[in-house]
């Protein structure tokens, strides 16, 4: 069968990104996109590479619009979408791009968010182990699923194989990521200007207030850790695309530099879309842009007592878009990997 | 009086940076430009915005040719400055913009660089603690000065006040850097290409095995730290010049805010390159670009337990010639900002 | 049935693109890679984007390891393909991407090139107008194709349709190309550097120099042109791919405005690769990233009695590995667009 | 004596950069800074870079705050320093970085800029060739200067000294510029944005309609052509400051190569700020960042019939800012060159 499908957030960079890939799904039809500002805009005009597309006008992002639909991606401002959670259930399949549903605790999201709390949604991270066992299997049949932070999916997906099998600590956690501006969405905002982020880089959201934070100690719970502590700064970089993250642990007492490798060796071994490199090879941007893959490297630095691990992510694909759509295939029941790539488009 | 000067390793980065600044310093004559394979090159055939020493040819590089200057600056690869340094004895002041002389450690040496250690010259980063006192004091006089590695010297300036203040641990310090390709020099590697760095970002070096790590730690033995740990990580993002160090520590126990953002405002409260930026504000490397600022923002993670300091440092200026001519400055009893200026080149 | 198929070049530039596109063809299966100093390390080392061809280790490029196979693509430097095409007798289809095989004047060949002159091969830019029909027509069941140059093919596209229809004129072309530096392939050489690429732009081959003059006047020639004479310029900009061509030619005396915005619609209005976009609308490079589309925009200045036609193609893609395989698709019955892509990566 | 400086539009790109180059200026004081909505903000918030002018804070734009000062730079939108001009009677010295007095014809301002026209100043670009002497003669007392547009000054720059020595004819020149954002300002415009402009290219303003071709015709003017012709298209790539402009005009009949070039040697052989290179040797824009240098390449082309003038300038230096300075040297009186470099920040 082929599902009717409404993307809603269709002029920003994540509706952008579901659209490209939903374009190459044989399974599904792309019905309907919607706006906010833009509504009556030809999508083409604000995604003006989705020329396979150009046919398809934005309707206004309403609950009357998005119904009726057999899937329905929200990609809009946080705190958007529970409006809709409601109005849409005839809808077999909604999924979240916005953080609304992410979270199970409402201390976190009050912390961090504020607003109102919506009930957490299955959370969109196939490769992520949870309770040991992969997320993959929560996926199995879900209706609604509430597709990750980019950053802290990268994260989490960095952590969670070396906490789950007790080889590294996570009360003294830090990580540094390279970002680039399209996290940030379309936003008019002079810092994210190109004059002003050609030849610069500079650090936003320092000292313990990201929005990622809660959700990424949520996947270190999930791995077993009991108090994870996170010290999290991103810092934005002059590339459209991608998170290059150095997150490093402290490593757990007694445990032999085999026994830290193969914790990522087990947990990714089989996996398609995350792979660790072997020992020494780093991972670039560019090796994911476009694509649904998450590499990753694990140092051992015994000097300074830490294990590092560096990741490379298209924030866009398979931080955001690539993994609502895996997610989408899981649930229901499709081949995984459908319309998504593993080779990135280098250089 | 004026100043005659040789610059080595004239057609590199670093040769060019340091060629630029002593351009537009009124002491100095710039009357020997060296070199090895480019000798015999005018120097604009490799410094093409070198536009007013465009009637200097490049010498071979050799004791015989620097000899009988005021002043020499060395800007060669690790290793090789050694050789020149006996052979220098009529020279006034030697200013080595690479590694030979920088550790005090014949140990740290042997591990990170190998090869004859060589007698350490006085370190050329003026605002740095030392031993409770500002380096600059040291300068004064000094006729064989050691500039400092561009990262080093960024961290260094980053955790000094902190440690020396006593407000954060040297025990556990964890340092990503995002950094522009120039500090690799004018290498032919693949991964130097533009094709390969535009768009994208990578690690390297890590694990513990970059060289700038010893010289991090002397610069914190100097401010008191007894065993300093680090965990350093550089990232190549697609910026020809600029370090973004993301450092942090651990916060030392029972420490208010106010006492360790003292910390640093007591430090470089009266620094005229080293700027402590309001609370908030975060450092951008466009705006030290072709300065000799480095530009700091310090904030307090307490449910991480680390401060995070944010530098911004142009890695061939502040970081490399900048304070090479800094300390030249001081040394010789000039005024020590001259051909140095504090507005980046932005946007 | 699946053809078997070799890549040579394939660490490269050009011969990671043409890989990059074959692995989601489903008709081809890729069985043998090659490269010459390379030769012996995992494809992987090369091209660590291809992650689903990790397997693939690089052999030498030699006639012997070529032959057999269904399929051969050759993207080796200018000059080499030459030795390769009588060794390839039983090789169903060789598709070239260098320049042995495009042009068809020996003297321009001696003038731009020099060294043996080859056949030339049917060539491979399906949507070029060549003597009254699409060079589509020339491509079915051939089995020696010349893939274009990717910035002859990108002017030849923008200008043929107009000169076809004799509404422009092609005695006073002048095209000005920004291009990002993958067009030059991995090559080892410091202009290449992102050091000095980054944030900086440079013009080369200046003075009508470049080798993709003659494939372009050849192109002009076969819409009808006697004697066309091309100003042609590109400028090397910081973006790994693309070719942004804007190219003017003298507007013919007595044409409309309407007759000249016609001549473009009626030669691309049912192409699935080359569009013209509406009036005013420019095209971006970011909407052709990764595509094998061609976009394009004609303006017309009447005050400087000018056609303005600009043009956005990856140089990779379209430009090159793209036109590959679309040419190889129509050579072989295949369904033209498999394993293309319309659609750019963006943003 | 100390002139006293107040400079509008201080918080934009060229305000910005007018304020870089006084603030290294001896014989300037930069009393008063103004700006529209940013009015009552620390100049530090919107020129972070621009650390040792940290004591200044915006005062509103208005004839009231501007008045009394010795000199008055306007950096405003185009059409708002008109309203300035009647009421700074008691300001020695007015340079105005708009265009709304640089165009003598009242009908091409009407065409390309509309609104009110106003009194043409004295054009401040020194090196320019008008009427037989150099634009520089004309500025010695000035006291009302139009600055210069920066696409207008470099390619004006380009193209009069051949057209004054009759070796280039006025009636076909076709120039295409690679352009960064800066240029237009500190705008808050989707197509502006760093996630738009990384990895990616457009041209904009094409087809006659860009407000600098009435202003390059003025300049063309004034060095004899009569119906000078211009085709303009700027194309923006991703660098935050330069213009690489390819120029090209047809060769007049019966000249040598040898008198080609020498119309640019004998133009700009005395010039410090704008220097013709050797042949073969092509300008890049790192090699004029931050500078007041225009560097210009003139390559011959007879197979084409034209000569291609490629020049590099900083839009925001010798562009605008450098321009005013310049200027505003010369009319005071003071030495041509002080406040302003020659060599450029590169890498």
């Amino acid at each position: 069968m082929t599902y009717s499908v409404a993307v809603s957030g269709a002029s920003g960079y994540a509706g952008g990104e579901i659209l490209r890939l939903l374009a190459q799904h044989p399974d599904v039809e792309i019905t309907t996109v919607t706006a906010h500002s833009n509504a009556g805009d030809p999508l083409i005009a604000h995604q003006p590479h989705l020329r396979s597309l150009r046919h398809l006008e934005l309707k206004p992002t309403s609950p009357e619009v998005l119904s009726g639909h057999d899937i329905v991606f929200l990609a809009l401002p946080h705190g958007q979408s529970g409006q809709y959670t409601d109005a849409l259930t005839n809808v077999g399949l909604v999924v979240d791009a916005g953080a609304d549903h992410r979270l199970t605790s409402k201390d976190a999201w009050d912390q961090f968010y504020g607003g109102e709390f919506h009930t957490p949604w299955t959370y969109g991270v196939p490769e992520l182990l949870v309770d040991g066992k992969k997320q993959r299997e929560n996926l199995v049949g879900a209706t609604r699923i509430a597709a990750p932070g980019c950053n802290a999916s990268t994260v989490s997906l960095s952590l969670v194989p070396g906490i789950a099998a007790g080889v590294i600590k996570a009360d003294d956690i830090v990580t540094v990521l390279a970002v680039g501006p399209s996290g940030a969405g379309k936003s008019l905002k002079t810092h994210l200007l190109a004059s002003e982020m050609l030849g610069s880089a500079s650090a936003y959201g320092v000292g313990g207030t990201h929005r990622h934070i809660p959700e990424i100690q949520q996947a270190l719970r999930g791995a077993g850790a009991v108090d994870p502590r996170v010290s999290f700064t991103p810092v934005l970089v002059p590339m459209a695309r991608g998170i290059l993250a150095t997150t490093t642990a402290r490593i757990a007492d007694g445990v032999t530099d085999a026994e830290i490798r193969a914790a990522w060796e087990s947990a990714y071994g089989d996996e398609v879309f995350v792979n660790l490199l072997p020992e020494g090879v780093q991972p670039r941007i560019s090796d994911v842009v476009g694509a649904n893959t998450a590499l990753m490297s694990v140092a051992i630095d015994r000097a300074a007592g830490r294990v590092i691990i560096t990741a490379a992510v298209d924030n866009l694909a398979k931080g955001t878009a690539g993994a609502a759509i895996q997610s989408m295939n899981i649930a229901l029941g499709l081949n995984e990997t459908t319309a998504l790539t593993v080779n990135g488009v280098a250089p």
